[in-house]
């Protein structure tokens, strides 16, 4: 148990393509904690026209607003998340908390003998 | 629900190195399923001395024996898991299957509103 450790990557998809990850839904939180998508976008490394971008595909591919914008000077003005946005974030982390949890009990309870040389893994 | 499939993951780590995962497990698999690392090797597209390092490698990682062999001819004779090594495969095997159905579930209480263009997510 302490020498491995359970890593798990989540993500969406429709028709083969990807639609929500994990680095999508933190761009979505980054610009709900700030209030900027230019901030976000430099958070991730991402220029304000990549990040605008990637969240209007996220959109086109959810089929649902998922920020609004006041009109503004250097780096784009406001930009907070619709309540669509708002309530996708919480449920996407909801779920995300929910598999970190499942993982961590299933690796304990299937796999918690993996422990080192010398160690076989015991049946439950 | 029909519009996006939930995806998953899963690996194992120790010390940040990547030491057991999907692709991992499956070479064991293919190894204890036709009893010949050659040709696990051939299913997976390696060659038989990357297949043989690489169940190595996972050997030290998990420090455990996997495979024994029989001296064979062409192809590296007979290869089975130890017992160690079928246990390990079923160990994971039943990790990624209950770590399945978490995600099935999580999924459809918690994003199972995301359903396409209109739609909201609901709050359970």
């Amino acid at each position: 148990m302490e020498r491995f450790t359970p890593r798990q990557k989540l993500w969406l998809e429709h028709d083969g393509r990807l639609v929500m990850s994990d680095y999508r839904v933190r761009l979505l939180e980054l610009v709900a904690e700030s209030g900027s998508l230019a901030h976000a976008a430099t958070v991730l490394g991402l220029s304000y026209r990549r990040a605008w971008g990637k969240v209007k595909e996220i959109e086109a591919n959810l089929g649902m607003p998922l920020v609004q914008s006041a009109i503004g000077g250097a780096g784009g003005g406001h930009t907070t998340l619709t309540p669509e946005g708002q309530e996708l974030v919480r449920a996407y982390r909801r779920y995300q908390a929910r598999l970190e949890r499942a993982m961590a009990e299933a690796f304990e309870e299937e796999l918690g003998g993996l422990t080192g040389p010398g160690q076989s893994v015991p049946r439950p």
